[in-house]
């Protein structure tokens, strides 16, 4: 099985970078694509994200031997639905969507005559819209592919040499735990920078100013993550309900703990934890998924 | 009041970046040191953190008109008793402490003759010791200077000055409300981000290896922070425990709302939120306090 034309559904961050990447790293592929949004098109259509920006999304999928969908995860249904008429059997396709089971049970359902293959790749910043993608965004990155049980095993083969050939390195897994990892690793440290950031700018005795002003002090850096795409991010919460409030709960429970210890005055309990932390940086650190200069080695995209 | 004399008790990540922030920026000033560990004495001695590094506290602070305590919270006040029979009448000491309240009283106790005037270098690193420190640390950052209703007016203007000369801008607040302050700029996401690494490292059915695969997904982020030196950070909970349980009570208040509506489906209330967020973000960027470079600016050292 062969991929020669990908269409690429959503323009966005993901689908941009997705483009950029094929064009440059997959030279003999066709690329098109299509947004729902007439601005982003033609956005996109200037910073040559694809080969071909269709203005309609039967023209962007026509012929395509793998079509992804790269909008918010509640839309992939209606994206599904859309290209549905259009395809042509056998036609491989995938997604990136963050979180993996409804995503899976809304696509087989819209496209029972596609052969359908989830997948997300691991790989992201705050930025959205057709402006922010870039090439080597997958580049070192995992990208899970999540297939059923009766999925070809050629079609997930020529999934996964897609994805390496935009410099990812592929894991497969059932799109339950998938969900589970992606719930601790991505989804709850989202929600939590959320919530502190929420917190902090609604405090009566401490101003917005204040909070600002003396951000560099750690807030800033859940800053960061809390200024990530809104829409993305409430689809995350609600796809993948059940992995993160299990997730949710153990959290906590373990800051009730920390919560009880400082109350108490058990500097142990404290320390033991702040320890134990430290070893986990330095495995991250060690596997190459972050660096330890004051940059985070991102000055090398 | 002209400080000539610096004295830096404690040659870690800040007392080293003190010394050399000083010996750089204010080449007028003589800078002295001693940390009670003598490997660190030694390191301290072949980096040049300070001009000189004493063998015995009472060589370091003899003659100096400013002593800065750059050690644990917890250890202010042995630092403080172990300088106090050195000192001559007048000689203004301050800190670098994390939380100021606690830190404040113990000086005053231990220090009755001398000039104490507690501050916070809004500015620090993940890593520690006499390795860690660097002269540039303090430049475009804020000091908070938290003096009492009686400190002398010329001596807070004399440790302005100072902070000032090694590129910091300086704020002058109560103690208590720079407790509450911090609490929420640096304390809370600092307990936050030690308990969901702790938390993502003890779940049974996610291994730490997965955590730290996928960690790119915005956990990695907190990993960060949650490798901070644990005394210290034992000592700052500790040590401002009633701003701290005050600000995480709100937090948790927070948290549970957000875990209401992800079990509702509230999506809304979800959107609402993150939306909000944003605009935080930006303020931090335009005021200067991080970048919206891939690298955060950091490079800029
Ligand atoms: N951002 C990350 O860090 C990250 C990482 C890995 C995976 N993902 C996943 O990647 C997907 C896309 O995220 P993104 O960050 O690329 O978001 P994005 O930058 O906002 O791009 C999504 C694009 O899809 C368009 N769109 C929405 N509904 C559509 C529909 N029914 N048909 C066609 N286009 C539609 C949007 O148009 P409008 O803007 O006008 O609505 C937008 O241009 C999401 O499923 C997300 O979970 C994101
Ligand atoms: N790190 C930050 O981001 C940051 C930012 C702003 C303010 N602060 C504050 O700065 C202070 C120092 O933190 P740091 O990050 O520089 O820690 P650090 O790198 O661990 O340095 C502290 C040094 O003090 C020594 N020490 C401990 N007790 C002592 C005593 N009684 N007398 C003399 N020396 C003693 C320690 O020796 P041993 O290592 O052998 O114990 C260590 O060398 C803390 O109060 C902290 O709250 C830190």
């Amino acid at each position: 099985m062969t991929i020669e034309r990908v269409a690429i559904v959503g323009l966005g961050l993901i689908g941009g970078s997705v483009g950029l990447a094929v064009q440059q790293m997959l030279p003999g592929m066709t690329t098109t694509g299509w947004d729902a949004d007439a601005d982003v098109r033609q956005r996109a259509a200037g910073r040559r994200l694809v080969g071909e920006v269709c203005d309609t999304v039967a023209e962007a999928v026509r012929g395509a031997d793998l079509v992804i969908l790269c909008v918010p995860v509640g839309a992939m249904g209606y994206a599904a639905e859309a290209i549905a008429p259009h395809l042509e059997p056998g036609t491989i396709v995938s997604d990136v969507g963050s979180s993996k089971r409804s995503v899976g049970d809304a696509l087989a359902v819209a496209l029972p005559d596609a052969i359908v293959i989830p997948a997300h790749p691991v790989a992201g910043t705050e930025n959205s819209g057709p402006d922010a993608g870039f090439p080597e965004l997958f580049r070192h990155r995992w990208c899970i592919v999540t297939p059923g049980k009766n999925t070809p095993p050629d079609a997930v083969d020529a999934l996964t040499r897609f994805w390496e050939g935009l410099g990812a390195t592929v894991e497969i897994m059932d799109a339950e735990h998938h969900d589970l990892v992606l719930a601790v690793t991505s989804h709850i440290p989202h929600l939590i920078a959320y919530t502190i950031v929420g917190t902090a700018s609604d405090l009566e005795d401490v101003t917005r100013g204040e909070v600002i002003k003396y951000s560099a002090g750690g807030f800033r850096d859940f800053t960061r993550i809390a200024a990530s795409n809104p829409t993305m991010w409430r689809d995350v919460f609600l796809s993948n309900r059940d992995a993160v409030l299990e997730v949710l709960g153990r959290f906590t429970e373990d800051l009730s703990r920390l919560q009880r210890a400082i109350r108490n005055g058990d500097g142990d309990t404290l320390f033991d934890l702040f320890d134990k932390t430290r070893t986990i940086r330095r495995s991250i650190i060690e596997e190459g998924q972050d660096d330890a200069r004051p940059d985070f080695g991102r000055g090398d995209h």
